[in-house]
């Protein structure tokens, strides 16, 4: 079966020098890259988080650019047939389809013909994030600050799941919109229920913005409610996105992976340049879970310090109480950048240091070198507590990560015994509650906590 | 706790004349009605259908019509605050609010003071039900035929309300809009399938009609999902508003609402005028409820005989096929409207006999007089069959109705032997099955069958 | 040649007995009324405002209603051939016809429907201009005040023309939306002007509202520019229409209709119950036009007293400053209806007196007795003076008028005999400056003044 | 008087990095540059065609591009007063502003930092356009082919403005939108009368599209009703835009400017690979004007031969006919679109050969050794030719070229005599018509023809 498909947003008018330098990038070394991440979005729905059983269901399946006079088409071999009815791909995907095409291979593309971008310049990596948001349609200066970020795991227990749905109906009834991760759990709950709420207020132009990479996309596939779905090209631009993008941050119960979130926002916001920034942070979940919320918060606590744990609050059970606060911070974050002359749609006045924008590679050598004792700026250990949990997300879930850990067995973390000893019991639980992978599944750790 | 709401839609338009003669009658005989549906409608997504229960709640609430200078205002005393958010009522349920103030107060007071409307002319009844359509703004000329109407019980299984769901996401995917009665199962599981095909098709302005009429509307409140209410003065008109303003009509599992329905739609396309015109029936339900629709179809087979059985096609467990079915009658709607001269938005060349079209009233002689044998044509004893079903359906969930069992004991059907048995099967079935009431309360017959 | 018109507006919504009422009036004594204003707004662009010649015409021309299924049609023998392009009727001619036949036919059909009007009763007359406005769809809940009624001439100097349209373009620079009598003269430039400068400032959604009545609209036809053309059944309708929309008013120079204008908006604003209404009005004209506006004040205050002087300011040669004064006094507005609780898009607060508001029928006996002298309240005077303009402007250009003082010879005006030395004086200016009729034909005086 | 403007459109939404980069192009060397065109842009409406006289009245202007945490912003030192009302800029005006900013100094700053144009190349130059085209949000992929190029004088006679009005009103009245060269005559008549043929159809989204050169900005400043306005470098580059943008091109009576872009369009189209092009070209005027087109086809008919009449079709005094050929020809536009795979919005299959593309300097030197005779293909002759009359334009009223002209005395052309001769004939006649220059100014020829 070959299907043609016609291009949506910004690559529905491109030139045709354009439209050959895509054709050259998405037959080369980015072809395998690109085709995996179509090949996810095509399947969006689907129920697994294990890339590689999806890649190995649709080994006929082939994707390809082609030039037209008027631009370029995507020509679909032997895709999934449930992103279709009735011959017709579903309108939704189709917008995700050139999702990809658009931030894998033309950001790309772009970047090669281009001499703007120095990648190792925090004011360059800042532009680049604007860039790839603003080539995707996602900054809109006009509109007022409501934008919740919500944070949590992918693999998260019933109950779980429909108290994020829950705040996000209040959310929803509060006029706010939803950015997440874009896949299952904490990442879709919210969006279900905050289009609930929104259709009981009647609320047109909702906003479901899914922020994704392309080693989590297949792992974590957009669900399809996502109207505005970004790809950015690592997880330390991805997070800058969601900080710069949000105006308030919620975090539902997770693994490792909301472990790096919480740890990454609390290490920008105890910068002394980010002292007036207005942003919520609120670890929220039901009563079932306050367990994990005190865990949470011990850990920051003793390894952070009570500075850190004065920039969120722990709500539990109270989904209206959560979206509340989101909503009457508002005003507050709409005032600051006023008065900074900032925009509402990007937050360029927030500081973000080096330390949490150049890109960690996770391979054992630079895991191993980690620096985690206390005798240093708490900042900097919560840069280092960040890249530690990114380096186990990568060893649980991306294809890098899984290869390495395959060839050279767990990564080996080292640092002060007492601390180490708090880290592992977080893992722990981690691994207990299910956290790291989807259930069904035994869960073999990818680390070894020296101490 | 009193609060002052806003008119919305054409309630927003009043002249001071409407607004006095409003302010009349909703202090008149019609205040309890409407006192008692706004209760209703504030209440919305309370899991009951026990109008009593309700009413018993909320017994210090109350409501008034206010004149303002620019117009209307409407005051209420002690709401269920689950309708307002930090103090605001939401906005789907103001509208339901002002849907209930509109064709409860409004259109009965204008009936007043016009001589327009002879309610015993078929042809000023068929126009009665158009004006209060296009007053409630849900006659909209532009649009093509794509408006599937769904029936079935508000008491469902699980199995069956998934299944619904699923219904309604394949007729979403293939952007048909939907009309319900807009109460609980069946009547709402359709919508919210619908609306998740519509975001993965990114369709706007989707419909989603709620028919309902005053007697019925605390039993079966409007999910927050409506958004076009309309409250119909009765049965009858409710019918036919379904039927003109419908392109397609998919019945699920349901009672003896649903069974009156059936009869409805089918002694009208027996009817010789109506040969021609194009209308899709299609009766679906999963595989767990392939039984339901045997007795159903054996039920008109043997009373109304296989001409009515010719009318719809049986689809069990296939949901997309439906949909497709439905879709694929589209055009041939649309090309008969155009050939007739008739509008897409309301069907006035359909010819509704005026047994169908004149109100029944199910007292206990009424309903022991109603003529239930074969020796009368077959869209005769269709009309017959629908009244007696209409007569259950009051005796079970309607005031008057409940009433008047609780004062006479059951209603009596007296009818050709066989027949009889045949429907009392049916009717036990119903109740076997809990199709009458909502699981969790015991189901005493308000009919006895004399054979 | 015959052709076929598809209905616009609420007149593509009519119920098939609505559709067999205006068929019959259509048919009946309103048939010569309809037929000679459809033929007037098909007319449009023509350069004449002599009805009788484009009467005579375009004596082949018919125009009939005709039922289909879905609603009305109107059916046209011999329109004239420049409201087609290549075949198609201009869109904006088939708004005006069916303006005409939404008012005339429909508005009518409907009262002979419905008990609802008393139309000696103050109240119900005010109900019927605001039913007939909303019918109309002229009146819109959501906007904030900005509404310029322009009243002036149709039959004006080339430099007073120009004038109007510079006015216009600031009254568009500055987002005001003009209504006007909807002929050419000062009643076009504004309009003209207004959308070069809304252009200008990219303004969408605006607004060019025509206040017409069937006497007038073939001497006046709508320029095309008139989006929203409303034809109300008389003057006294007219009048009040024009000051219950409008949040200011500006009067440029004019004939005996503006100088009715004039003495109807003084009349009303001189009633103490309107005293705190904030109403601006501006008298205006190029510097050459200075002469005829110090003659009007000078009647003014010799007639109705400083009183109703203070009441209007004249800014002679100042098209900016005009606009400015008008756009200043919006937020007065917006206040004072949010503090008495009146709408933005229709003023129930002003009083209107009786003597204002029922018809006065100028025939000869009614014209001789009027009371023409100032022992008497002066807002009492100026109704009379009012109607003493009003029955020239009918012997001047309306049929019925014309017919009567060829019959009987021109009015006889008595009064007081200073006061008719003014108004003869006042009478002859406008004479002598061609605003009694266009230019090209001699006017011959259809009053005579007893003094 | 010092005033800080919003920025609009694809401006308001710059990196930190581009308003970096923006801020230093402005103050560097085309700053001069742009000043003089945000001048003249402020200073639309006023009646020269000299932008000495511009400069030169506002000497004390000045403009400065201001970096603000969000984005950018413009200062304006003095800037000519009727551009504001009461305070604020005309919204209109403020889109011209940020044209200019954005077509000039933004396309200059991102053409610095990419390596993507080459600028011999023909598909790079075409490519630019392109992009141009569409940072300037000027390409609309969803359109239907509507858009009608108006090209001829900006000096022409009070007759022949209104034909081009009335042409204008035609176009307007069949819904096709204007693109011209936004000065002054024949670029300004089209557009106000299409103004009225669309108001009068009741068409939103209506496009006046300005196609304009830094260098002639401040001659022709664009009229308040464009609302796109796009500043290509160079007259090759402005007249590729204009052939691949539109879908038919109508010619009015013009001088050397008109001349260039005849010769233009036909030396393209006579090329083979455009054979199949549809592409009405359409010469028109008043009945006064027939004499101008008279010439103007006796030249190209003994320059460029008979294939090259076949190309055009000339109308005498008919504007409707003239907007009847045009519209009916857009299905077959769109047509040839559809077959061939190309863009209705941007027309890249045409071909133009590179002695179209390639800028042509016009000095002393390139103009004396220009081929002008007919001993080479008719194309080439064509594209000689158009080169000859874009250096009189220069010559005539471009700063470079006037201060050439100064300092050099006129540019000399040589050629065969015959066509010299025919040549100065024509030449002689815009003279004598005053079309080189506005009337009230003697013309003194920039050019002398050796014969």
């Amino acid at each position: 079966m070959i299907t043609h498909i016609n291009p949506v947003g910004s690559m529905n008018l491109l030139s045709q020098i354009e439209v050959d330098h895509l054709k050259q990038s998405a037959r080369g070394n980015l072809y395998q890259l690109f085709r995996n991440c179509a090949l996810a979005v095509l399947n969006s729905g689907s129920q697994t988080d294990n890339s590689k059983e999806i890649l190995d269901r649709y080994t006929s399946f082939d994707i390809n650019v082609i030039r037209r006079e008027r631009g370029v088409k995507l020509e679909l071999f032997n895709p999934p047939v449930h992103a279709f009815v009735d011959g017709e791909i579903i309108r939704g995907i189709q917008d995700h389809l050139f999702s990809v095409l658009r931030d894998i291979i033309y950001v790309n593309s772009k970047l090669q013909h281009e001499d703007e971008h120095n990648l190792t310049s925090p004011q360059h990596l800042t532009d680049l994030v604007f860039s790839i948001l603003r080539n995707a349609n996602a900054v809109h200066p006009g509109l007022e600050p409501n934008l919740a970020v919500c944070w949590g795991g992918h693999s998260i227990s019933a109950i779980e799941y429909q108290y994020t749905r829950e705040v996000g109906n209040e959310l929803g009834l509060r006029e706010m919109n939803i950015c997440t991760g874009c896949g299952p759990g904490a990442m879709e709950g919210p969006m279900k229920g905050a289009a609930v709420g929104h259709a009981k207020q009647r609320v047109s132009g909702s906003r479901y913005i899914g922020l994704t990479e392309p080693s989590i996309i297949a792992a974590e596939p957009p669900n399809p409610i996502v109207n505005e779905l970004v790809i950015l090209p690592d997880i330390e631009k991805r997070l800058e996105a969601f900080v710069r993008m949000g105006h308030g941050i919620i975090v539902f119960p997770g693994g490792v992976g909301t472990a790096e979130e919480i740890l990454y926002i609390l290490g920008i916001m105890m910068h002394p340049e980010n002292r007036n920034q207005p942003m919520p942070i609120i670890l929220t979940g039901p009563k079932e879970s306050a367990d994990y919320f005190r865990s949470m918060d011990e850990f920051i606590g003793s390894t952070l310090g009570p500075d850190a744990q004065a920039l969120y609050q722990i709500i539990i059970d109270d989904p209206a109480e959560v979206a509340r606060r989101v909503k009457n911070a508002m005003p507050l974050v709409r005032d600051y950048r006023k008065t900074v002359g900032d925009a509402y749609s990007f937050n360029w006045s927030l500081h973000i240091p080096p330390e949490f924008q150049l890109p960690f590679v996770p391979d054992h050598a630079n895991m191993a070198s980690l620096n985690l004792n206390r005798d240093q700026p708490p900042q900097q250990l919560a840069a280092n507590l960040r890249r530690a949990f990114s380096g186990i997300v990568a060893g649980n879930v991306k294809e890098g990560g899984i290869k390495a850990i395959e060839e050279h067995g767990p990564f080996l973390l080292n640092g002060e015994p007492e601390m180490m000893l708090m880290m592992d019991k977080l893992l722990q639980q981690f691994v207990e509650q299910q956290r790291m992978k989807l259930p069904g599944s035994t869960y073999v750790p990818c680390y070894r906590i020296n101490r």
